[in-house]
């Protein structure tokens, strides 16, 4: 059994760091490499680009509304053309970086509020997949699990990995429980290890409800943005491994 | 006899237009496309891209120091980390999308402060040309002609397209006229279209105190941000095909 | 009889120009002045600033959001701690910079996708009206006539001005036409000015069906952004004052 | 005998945080605020103002040039008509929101490259000049001890706050020593405490070379970026009081 682990990466930007890049680059097997919109500036994402390719992590472009401020979590009102082309400047830019560096971009994950708009607004959702077939169709998506965009971005031949979130309670219908209801973050780390465990030998979560939901995911997300963060991620990679699941990029 | 005509393009940025691009792709071989650091807007760019490649006009990256509000026309000291990364960036940006609509980046000219301080400035010339380097060293650099950049820049193994503008005085020595003295910029389209005939045909210039300086150019500069600039640069294309001059980007 | 004629002005941004201030300055009573987030830099502001008391002009804080590449155009879910300090900071750096020319800012004008949205958002726009409120609750409010949001800032004691839009077509219930509907924009600059001179004399206009609907305005918004635009807004100034209406500033 | 201490408070931008805030005011008795240009966002930049008020910590304007991705570190060729207005809008905008909180700006601090740069440019120097005289000619400028800027300002009739560095060495002269030069940063706790003590009780500090040194300062700049810069504000401020100078913000 094998499973993609992803986490975000160089969102650091100018004087301002964020994250530990370094600590995560030795749990995750892919990382969603920030370009410049919500975060990210050229020399960091350089960076970045050349740890991940020092140790064998695949990248993706992390592609965001152009809002630093808001780092790409408010959502943006933005037509179409506009959407397509700033989808394939930021694409762009990562993959002649990385090349430089040795290393490729293999799938796009769109940021934050582009992430959860695309994952049901399917005009947006349109724009994103058709960025990204311009650019490269063999370009995977990365798209929340269960969500009507996995069936958008196949029916327009995309490989799509449905994604799983480590630390989040889902419904009994599979989808994630909003932030703003109680229980919706995890926090015990164990706990969440075992969820993901279940989760890849399975296929299944256990639903805030107790009933059991189905969630199919290639990838799980996890976070490094705080020591508890890191602390869980570390614990869902142990518990993975030891139970014989290849934690690895998707082919 | 052959001539490169260039021209900076795609300098609107949102709702603000700048240029006349349509009428300037039907004068220039070559144009020099903003990135997004001094201009440009990824929509802008695309368009400008795909009108370029319609008119059979060659791409060039016109990379330039970050700096919207400046128009990439103010100085800045930007070390050498991030000078390499912001112009990898820039030229990765253009080129992905130059792909997505069936053209390709074939070179790189810098723009405003940036053009002016590497035309000297050895340290950051070197991290203009490293970065050129590392992306493609195909990639041609356009370089103001007699300027320590063509020897920096040819030693490190990159193909130069030295360049004349068409509007400048030049010295004796076959510089430019600082744009601080009197008479440095030329307003007369016939004259200017009858001193880059001479140019192309002799490789020489008047000088501003009347004496024969050489100018070795392979590219004229040539603008359209004005009715008069654009009377100008049409003088300049008329003047040379008349001639028996054909006007084609470098090959 | 008295109206205020008001117009977005300062709109240029660096090298970019946009609109013709000095026109507008002549026709206009009141100056709605961007203040650096959707249009404007600083040197910008200050030679409007400064034109506007020469002309003896009213200076209003045209605030937007944050959003230079989509001319504030485009709704973003900013959070209320974020609005309220953007428009707080918005109308600080406007009114200081006001002050240092002699003149003050009067009014507060919302611009673009927050003008729009905060008509019928309540939760943006009570977070405008809190800002104003702390700034200064002396400053009016010009608002779009008819909107929700004329009761909200009432309820909350500011002064509102409501506006009309002279090339705009109204609905029986004195609302805009949508942009989206055929005829919502009229392009007749004698006709506008007869629609104008009706509400003012009357505060009535002939509603897209034929009706007559009630539009209580105290000031009329013109545009200058081109040819056309200038000459209906001239024509508006023009009728008005043959019939003997004054236009100025609100008191 | 008394001596102000101030730092650099409000520099997180957006998601990402710098500096220990909430640590800091309570050591200094002067907070440089900055205002959206180098660093400071207004929700944060607001924060910090109602936390200084709250703590009774005089509150300055930190300007900087216009470069968030180069933390105001970077020297950039702002010509005068720009560099005047933007200092102008970054007071006005930070004065106005230290209204609402009621409190008010006494003081400017250039940040980074254009503190360095108007040390000694005097063209730059005396826009920053004009820009205070033109905003509030009572309020002080903080500048560093023994440099040009000083009698240009005084000259210019603004009050001159001078500033020491408590970890930085100096120059038998009375300057800093080059932070290339090896020594120029110290970073004993209590060997800073015991320079700065010096520094107000005599007006002297032991340079570099073991010579004592003349700096007159009415202000000590203290950092918090890190635990270490913590713990030095904190030993200076101790051992000040300690020796019985009171720490308070120039009257």
């Amino acid at each position: 059994m094998q499973i993609d682990l992803n986490s975000d990466l160089g969102e650091s930007f100018g004087a301002w760091r964020m994250g530990n890049d370094a600590a995560m680059l030795d749990i995750v097997s892919s990382a969603n490499v920030a370009c410049g919109f919500h975060a990210g500036d050229p020399a960091g994402i350089l960076r970045t680009l050349k740890a991940a390719k020092a140790r064998g992590v695949a990248v993706g472009a992390h592609v965001s509304y152009p809002d630093l401020q808001g780092f790409g979590r408010r959502n943006m009102d933005v037509a179409s053309e506009d959407l397509i082309a700033d989808v394939l400047y930021q694409i762009s830019a990562l993959a002649g970086m990385a090349a430089t560096v040795g290393t490729a971009v293999r799938y796009v994950k769109p940021h934050g509020a582009l992430y959860n708009t695309i994952a049901s607004d399917e005009r947006q959702a349109r724009d994103v997949i058709t960025a990204i077939c311009k650019f490269n169709p063999e370009l995977a998506l990365v798209a929340l699990a269960g969500s009507p965009l996995v069936g958008w971005a196949r029916d327009a031949g995309l490989r799509v990995i449905a994604e799983a979130f480590a630390d989040r309670a889902y419904t009994p219908q599979g989808t994630l429980v909003s932030r703003r209801e109680p229980g919706a973050v995890l926090h015990d780390a164990d706990e969440v290890a075992q969820r993901m465990l279940r989760l890849v030998r399975e296929g299944t979560v256990v639903a805030i409800d107790g009933s059991v939901a189905r969630v199919e995911a290639q990838s799980i997300c996890v976070h490094g943005d705080s020591a508890g963060a890191l602390e869980m991620a570390r614990a869902v990679r142990g518990a993975l491994e030891r139970d014989g699941v290849k934690v690895s990029a998707f082919a």
